[in-house]
């Protein structure tokens, strides 16, 4: 397992989705989806491009794949021989998830005998536009193969077609496809040079979409033939002529070879690790499971680029819109903070730079400063429908509050932008906006608030919680307080500004002092809802009113396994059950609030009513249960973070559409359970501390962080934690 | 038509429901539904009586229906000839709605000739508890009769049975059942004398739930033989001894005789007539449609009582669990106050004195003063369930919110009250509760007010206006502007205290000057919508940014004739589609809120987008378009509320559940028109005025009015109103 790979042998079609997902490679510019090269757009095959959306028609805007530079097949003695149609002898899928690098192996039954492919491919963790892929041929016999191998633009999408042109070119020996999508126009360049056996003499085929190269040659028996390749995608957000620079940069890649290329890869991978390891002694399949989900954290992580976030399902598809959620400053942004600090602040600066778009959603719905997009695409447009789910009864598209109402939004920009500048002491983030968007945000939950006429109690009425089956609800415990350290986060800001010359100047649109009192009393006068009799906090307004009853209860009234629990008549509506970690996510942001006591008969209450229809939702009770000293009782609910994509599962497709993908936000809960949770880590006030709790299998667990420009190692047992300072000096990443 | 009866030949097995309702006879006390004396529960044969209520186990509490006097059926030669099941040569019904009697007759065919049956019944109008009933029979050969008649205790329920026990005995020659109900265990006696050409030897019969007189005769052909029957019905409700009252009234009665009693049913309506009658030259069809709609309104008003009010069905059975809703106050009071001041009084007596229900009401949602029961049962109790639809795809309940956010139900009461008192001139209302009455509402809608922290306006949020499609508005025109009335008037009578000893005695529990103060700042600041760029008033917030389309395309939406067109995900909810007037309302009911050309735009936008959903639709329109000079665009919407009853249609079943009745508030809706609409009339100010505003088929328009103890005769034509005081004094009603 610690030989850090991961496998899946024998072929089995009802696996290709989450192979897809399970065996992604990526380097945060793409995603690579982990399946075969002779696949295509029916077996979801995609290279994920991040940050480029395109819209068709009424259709919901969408990512963008790249024409598929991978695409490879071959044909022995004129019979063409790929998945999932021919027969094998055995199959295997592999990912080398230290190092990004996916291999396949396939033995096809020929009518003579047998044909081998074995590949390799990655996406190139340095040269961002690169991927790379070997893909050998052995045959027990003399075999006459036909091999294709080319670019297939024929893209998987799920609202398209996204490409209004495609245009091929061959240039020299270098095959060059260049497609315009349809909103924008927006140019997208995919060149491609593959040599076999080192030579480069082919023909070439055109057929509509796709632009391949013909070899034909004689496999001798047990002898190797080798395809190698390299490829470069460009668009038109890169850089100003994405076709010039896509054959400048393959050119250079190739000049280097692909040996040259894989090594950089291997180590760029490992320095990457460097910081990333979380190393648990006597649990293999959860050392395994963490690292796996740290390795998936770091294929989409945007190292490469300034301002740029990761969309909730990762680069591994047109699912969920390619859009960025609250996932990422709540879910993601600890590890990167703690490993790649770097990547962090190109999170909260895409934030930052999407400000405009949350002003607009704001005054869109009446309001006053940053509503940010539920579902955030390029300049914050928010992606999200008003009818974000179809009644399965009726066909008919359902009103959803999740745009208009999932109000907490803005305030886990504010908590990301907070915990970044406090982790890492780097208060340019702030200089350069981010200070403004906290006062955007803190405005927004200004104009949200309402007080009953002649008292004195600020409340946010009509939301959605975290919890999206209780629509429309009154004082969201959890939204109120977000918005309280909204306020208090602002007013620290505005404090600064009698002492601080560049906060002054960064702020100085705003009413220092008017503003500063009214944030004040607004975070003084909030409701923030408190322990009721028996200690529970009422989720919402008549939380506690509604039916309780049992998740198996609720399940047992569906008539129809895939109809929605949420909205105005779901199962769960009207009743105690909610879908993800609510009050208890509270609970785990804010520590302080609550005594453990308190937090364990919450804990005790609401998971027993969790469905956990979310994969943000167990390791926010993995966390808050280590917090409460039950490790036991979180070590469940890690695992099922920790193994969201290895083991797959989880709602994978919606009638004929998929909507699976990876999960990054459970890979990054998973993370901050290890080390916050079990590890027990708290990093406040300059210091960093650790009071372990273990759970029973665990007998060391080691990781490293970074806090405040000082690398720390931790190290820690049962018993004891042990901190020490890393005397190297931060690269920068 | 003025010959005052409407009649129904034929014999249609479709038209049973309607015609229970059609030729229901009343009194206040009970309706009787207009079914046949051989009918049962199965064609909803129903004597219905006010304010006595039963709930079974989980069903809906739901008016009692009295065991049925009236049942009686004949066998010939040993064969049964009763409806629907038996041969008619000719059938027809008749009601004498000008002094509420009832007729039948049916020829039946026999296997020798024909056997006639003719009937009259009635409800009494001056002995509330008394039912008469006359039963000839003819033959045209000598036949073989048994004559079966009795009490009939196997009585028409949807959520019962509501009897626990019926008991039967014979006392004399009087039949007696006394019945049981379920959950107050109040008792229902009903008693009954008949006689056979004034013989009363007879054999009895006792089934489960029916006691009979069987009386065998030989009809002779050509001879008449007749029944004479008498009965009283009694419940605990009424007085302590129901069975002793019952024997010593109808013991009085059968005393009296049956022609005697009949007499003074006639000269009781006649009296009721008096003040009521409307006279329309010029369209008899308007006329009969309009004073049959008053006579349904004089059958079920509580002329008898101190304090009761009308149900949304009136006294024709089950449905709408025999609640009383706004309809009595915002459509039925004007006929009352005009003519019989005396039951005006009762139906707010009522409201008064089920203060302490809404009291309670208001505290279980959290608010203070007086929330009003949307649908009122004995006590104030709100039968109105959180689940008043069925999803038609799913079986499933749906949550409503008629209960819970219809807030406007209390402004309706505060509107009755002060109406009575200004038009009558009777304060003492007030003193005894009415005042008291008018602050609860007030300081109902005072916690229900919000205001945006740091600003100064005054919304009420998340409710449901008369337009019941659209659910959990913000800021709906006319609940504010109610509201806002509702504050005002509060303070009209907490400034009243400084000169009016009687009304600060009424108020002492109350700070008055405080109060004052804040119901002042509540009504100056409270949020009241405005026409928009092109004169449209918007229902509520954001109400015109809802999709624009017609009842038609909505119409054509449905993919199930009876599925519920609002609820979260209707067909109307997300457009600007409303069930009824609304806004409409609002100008009708503050006529001096807006000009002519405003009231008529917004007519002119709101009449195609409504699907007139509820019978207080149409006259709300019509009255409004006569007060922009558009008599000829009122008049059919006039005949649509006047004709309610007798025309039939409207929503009659749910499923196999009954949901049909009278439609009361309709009736006094379309007095309204005539009166205040087309007659023009305004009253105020110590003043009675009237302008014409005649359709075109009206030539002369001549009613009489109440006002302040003086009656006034008011003769219109197109050109002219002659308004002639009346000099007899005002009889004791």
């Amino acid at each position: 397992m610690k030989n850090w790979i991961i496998e899946k042998t024998g072929f089995d079609q009802q696996e290709i989705a989450a192979n897809g997902n399970r065996f992604l490679c990526g380097n945060g510019y793409m995603g690579i989806r982990g399946t075969l090269e002779e696949y295509g757009k029916e077996q979801l095959c995609a290279i994920n491009l991040a940050g480029l959306y395109d819209k068709v028609g009424e259709g919901w805007r969408e990512p963008v794949n790249a024409p598929n530079p991978l695409y490879t097949f071959l044909c022995v003695d004129g019979v063409k021989y790929v998945l999932p149609q021919s027969e094998t002898i055995c199959h295997e899928q592999r990912l080398d998830y230290r190092h990004g690098l996916v291999y396949r192996k396939t033995v096809f039954k020929t009518a003579q005998g047998t044909v081998t492919i074995t590949t390799e491919h990655f996406a190139h963790m340095e040269k961002r536009h690169l991927i790379g892929m070997m893909y050998y041929i052995t045959s027990d016999y003399d075999a006459e193969v036909e091999l294709y191998t080319g670019i297939d633009a024929d893209v998987w999408d799920i609202n398209g077609p996204h490409y209004d042109e495609v245009n091929m070119n061959l240039d020299e020996n270098t095959l060059v496809v260049q497609a315009v999508t349809h909103e924008k126009k927006e140019k997208v360049v995919v060149a491609e040079y593959g040599v076999l056996n080192g030579i480069c003499e082919q023909a070439y085929e055109k057929s509509e979409k796709k632009f391949l190269r013909k070899i034909c040659f004689q496999c001798r028996k047990n002898k190797l033939a080798y395809l190698e390749k390299l490829a470069v995608v460009y668009t038109g957000n890169d850089c100003g002529d994405p076709l010039e620079d896509a054959k400048k940069d393959l050119a250079e890649s190739v000049n280097m070879g692909y040996s040259f290329m894989r090594k950089k890869q291997i180590d760029c991978w490992e320095e990457l690790w460097k910081n990333s390891e979380v190393e648990i002694t006597g649990d293999k399949d959860a050392e395994c499971a963490l690292n796996y989900s740290l390795y998936h954290l770091l294929s989409i992580a945007p190292f490469h680029a300034k301002s740029q976030s990761i969309p909730a399902r990762g680069l591994s598809g047109q699912t969920y819109k390619g859009a960025v959620f609250w996932d990422t400053e709540m879910f993601m942004l600890d590890f990167f903070l703690n490993s790649h600090p770097k990547a962090a602040k190109a999170l909260l600066q895409y934030r930052i730079d999407t400000l405009p778009g949350a002003q607009e959603k704001a005054r869109h719905y009446g309001y006053e400063g940053a509503f940010y997009a539920w579902e955030s695409q390029e300049g914050g447009f928010d992606a999200c429908s008003d009818y974000n789910v179809t009644d399965v009864f009726t066909g008919r598209p359902m009103r959803t509050y999740f745009k208009d109402k999932q109000v907490h939004i803005s305030a886990a920009i504010v908590y990301g932008i907070m915990k970044y500048v406090n982790r890492t002491g780097d208060s340019e983030l702030l200089y350069h906006g981010g200070a403004e968007t906290v006062l955007e945000c803190a405005r927004f939950y200004d104009s949200l608030l309402l007080q009953k006429v002649h008292t004195d109690v600020y409340e946010i009425r009509d939301v959605i919680g975290p919890d999206e089956y209780h629509e429309r609800v009154n004082n969201n415990g959890y939204t109120n307080r977000m918005a309280q350290y909204t306020f208090e986060q602002a007013c620290i800001l505005l404090r600064q500004c009698s002492k601080d010359k560049r906060m002054a100047e960064a702020l100085k649109e705003y009413d220092i002092e008017q503003i500063r009192m009214r944030f004040e009393d607004n975070a003084r006068k909030i409701y923030i809802p408190k322990p009721d009799k028996e200690g529970i906090v009422p989720q919402f307004d008549g939380y506690r009113k509604l039916e309780d009853t049992t998740v198996e209860k609720v399940r047992s009234r569906l008539l129809n396994e895939k109809e929605y629990w949420g909205g105005a008549y779901g199962v769960a509506s009207d009743t105690q059950i909610i879908k993800q970690a609510d009050v208890v996510t509270w609970m785990v942001m804010f520590p302080d609030d609550f005594t453990a006591e308190e937090k364990w008969i919450n804990w005790s209450y609401y998971e027993p009513r969790t469905e956990h229809g979310s994969s943000l939702s167990a390791c926010m009770y993995s966390i808050l249960a280590c917090s409460c000293g039950k490790p036991q009782e979180a070590y469940p609910l890690f695992l099922k973070s920790a193994q969201a994509d290895l083991k797959g599962g989880g709602k994978e497709w919606a009638g004929d559409i998929y909507i699976g993908g990876t999960h990054p936000a459970a890979a990054g809960g998973a993370y901050m359970t290890a080390i916050n949770g079990f590890g027990g880590v708290k990093i406040a006030d300059g210091q960093v501390t650790a009071v372990p709790q273990l759970p029973e299998s665990w007998e060391k667990l080691k990781f490293r962080i970074l806090y405040q420009n000082q690398i720390y190692e931790i190290t820690e047992t049962k018993e004891n934690a042990e901190i020490r300072k890393v005397s190297c000096e931060l690269e920068e990443m």
